[in-house]
């Protein structure tokens, strides 16, 4: 049996200078059972989002770390940037994937949410990590960034999960939650009408009675309406069944998807799904995949 | 950079004794490099193939392992199945995976027939290891089974790629050759008449002038047609392109596709094919897909 595997999202307010985001990810790098998944830094938002994963003792000793050089590397009160932020670590996710559930995910949420509380990080808890509801959303707890915040940390509703209850100003606050693992899908419509797209979005999500764990919204890219998604759980929806109603939705309106892509990662599920429901496929799993029997776990060498 | 990978695809004449063949597969088992990828024993055709993948030298030490237990534990002459067979170790293929190219394979199979040879097994090399033209065939090889090698033997035309030129009646001769990965698709027509699913492969195989590398036939599978085909070339004719072929074939015939299966492993290629196919995705390689990072090479660690 493998053990189940995490994925963390930090989020970080340095998107510029080189040398500081290389020492601060190298912190991450070294540590054994970590697999680095992606990192992208943005200079204009001067931020950077960082993803790794690996088992629950790697990542959560990958968090910490990472909050340690923020810490030492960064100061809120000499930085700026376009995104609204509220700390040198801004945001922390944890993502359950194979073998770990959600309530996983919390756990290792707590966790790391008292590890940065006792390195003196004001931490709020969100997503499914929430300990009151109005925390559940991520643009609640930034709302006005580190001077919301700061407003806001005398207000008894407001006192953070773990943590001082006064802000660094060079440190800031951090939030860290629990989210499932989102699939970000566009796409592309043949017409510049960014209306159009508007529509389709509001009649494939969820928030508008459409389609379960589908977000959408309508955006015009490169001259394009773009229907952007993110499919949350794709048990519920997916890829596919999300692509085929937007198709639908844009016959319906004199339009049709011209192209689509994939952002960041996709679950090799995502893809089985996919081959699954447009072949006509009885069955297809990650174990009839060749490339899954000559990389994957050697279970396979009981056959 | 990774190694290229080789996958053995040994048929070996034992079906039934299950220590036999677990004495004979232990001895690859246990070659440090070399994933099992599977094993089928048939009783009936007392016959199994068993299939292994890795870097070159790892392969030809695991057929050159297998070759040697198949003398010592088989006799052919005490031996019977309803399958036609020539040697105690009977075919053994070589198949270019990630980063091998055919004449890759081919050297691999020229190496292993040399050793081969060189352990008293008469070989012929067959497929794209074939020194004259009319050994490419493996039935042509193996035409009348042990039998009709032996008459064959002493004609030049028939005289073994390597190895002695007379056959030990308990070991017989070897088939060893280099052949490209099949995917193994299966289409099933919601009809009962076989001369749908006949009429349907004669349409979309290659030999008929329809896909490039497609192989076809129509059977009739628990009481349903069924189009089976062998894709040879991904690259020519991937998976969507023959089925599409197919559904169309069928229609023009009043039929449709009912499901499908896949037999055996397919390439992770062959699954973001098809997604990309029917999803008109811009791109998406493997590198986009979560688990290839988890647990493929960590290059990733670049990032």
């Amino acid at each position: 049996m493998r053990a189940p595997l995490f994925e963390a999202v930090p989020n970080f307010s340095e998107g510029k200078d080189a040398t500081k985001i290389s020492r601060i990810t190298g912190t991450v790098r070294i540590i054994s059972g970590i697999r680095i998944l992606g990192l992208h830094s943005d200079p204009d938002h001067n931020r950077s989002v960082f993803t790794f994963a690996g088992g629950e003792d790697p990542v959560l000793e990958g968090a910490i770390a990472l909050a340690k050089a923020c810490a030492a590397e960064l100061d809120l009160a000499s930085q700026s940037g376009e995104h609204p932020r509220m700390g040198v670590l801004d945001v922390l996710p944890f993502v359950p994937l194979e073998g770990a559930t959600m309530d996983d995910a919390v756990r290792l949420a707590h966790r790391a949410g008292e590890s940065l509380g006792s390195l003196e990080f004001p931490v709020y808890l969100y997503g499914s990590a929430a300990t009151v509801p109005h925390r559940q959303s991520l643009p609640n707890i930034r709302r006005g960034g580190y001077e919301g915040v700061a407003s806001r940390l005398g207000d008894p509703s407001w006192k953070p999960d773990y943590g001082p209850t006064t802000l660094d100003p060079r440190k800031g606050a951090v939030a860290v939650g629990a989210r499932p693992f989102l699939v970000a899908f566009n796409a592309y419509l043949d017409t510049r009408d960014v209306e159009v797209a508007r529509e389709v979005a509001r009649r494939v999500r969820e928030s508008d009675d459409g389609l379960p764990a589908v977000r959408a919204l309508g955006f015009s890219v490169d001259c394009k309406a773009q229907v952007s998604m993110n499919l949350t759980d794709l048990e519920q929806t997916p890829i596919p069944v999300a692509l085929e109603a937007v198709r639908s939705a844009a016959a319906d309106l004199g339009a049709s998807v011209e192209s689509t892509e994939l952002v960041g990662l996709a679950p090799m599920e995502a893809i089985l799904q996919t081959a699954r429901y447009y072949l006509g496929l009885r069955e297809l799993d990650a174990h009839d995949v060749l490339e899954s029997r000559l990389y994957g776990p050697s279970d396979s060498r009981s056959l």
